[in-house]
């Protein structure tokens, strides 16, 4: 089994145990992955690139956390396999900003 | 090697071949997964709860993915197990959210 | 002095009165919004679309102001004038989304 | 009428002609909220602060007037004053940060 699969078999028993599958919309969970990210970013909040790079790790570690585990839920609920999507992504990536014209420039493809 | 690492080797060899690792800052990738977390919602804006299960899968997959790729830089850059910060939260998340007081309940810990 | 102009004074007041606006960097007022943006969303996640319309309204007020504020300040910090900026994205709107063709519709612009 | 008013009459006149009020649950609203307040921060990414302090202004007001539009609908929505909820924030705030304690310090009240 893959990590990613063993990850969601784990959320999945803690989920089941709660009786939570009926909270766990799809829209739910990308509220919730959402919510988690703004909780990532309160870490930041008001602080320097330098300080952020210090940022507290057992509090970087939690949030991070929290994040990886509604996405990993998203993707359980519709059977995705995370590797696969990402390398997809990455593929697509590859064409969307071309080395030559992306090269050391922070422009969306669109602006390119 | 881990399938998280694999991953954020390939996400690292793609930021590399176009010089971007001076943008990838710790408070930037925290803020560019808050603002794929957003995309990843707007799919499901003005759709109820039926219509947002039906949602698009090959949209779903581009936005989590992107998700994804951010959650894994970030874990990469402050070297981070995904699997470790996973469970370790699922264990403390067992002492927050008990089995007896928690089921079927969709409270916070601290309503609980 | 319009509405804006005066809750924008106050604001001030308050943040001069600490010297806070050292902090406050358009970058990470933006950033605070969106928190904010994600903690008023909190008082949604797990609930029914009925449920949320009973939201607890001194939460509601609470996180509102907290969004209000943050706008307000972005907007003092740029000399925007709410009222203008609300009614020109009105005007434009108004062309983006034509009555006969939206009518009804939730869909984007860019897919009606 | 004070300014926010005439501002959530413009709104609900737009969303009227078009016979949006159906999709206008408080909980999109917020959703709605928190995406715009996204693509106002998308403007920042990959900037530095100093370069996030000369953004492109007519996007700046776009942005802002989006966050600004749903704010004000969700307001309207709930019969709340903005003006009055801005200074109770702000009161509550003067006793959550007392200047002594907060004065020149980004710590949260929890923190000081």
């Amino acid at each position: 089994m893959s990590d990613f699969n063993l990850l969601i078999e784990e959320l999945h028993r803690f989920r089941d145990a709660r009786d939570w599958k009926q909270f766990h919309t799809t829209k739910d969970l990308a509220l919730a992955l959402s919510i988690e990210a703004a909780e990532l970013n309160e870490l930041f909040l008001w602080k320097t690139v330098e300080e952020s790079e210090k940022v507290d790790k057992a509090k970087l570690k939690e949030e991070l956390a929290d994040v990886f585990a509604y996405a990993l839920m998203l993707a359980g609920k519709h059977n995705l396999d995370v590797k696969e999507i990402v390398l997809d992504k990455i593929c697509r990536n590859n064409e969307k900003y071309p080395v030559e014209k992306s090269k050391g420039s922070a422009k969306k493809y669109n602006e390119l």
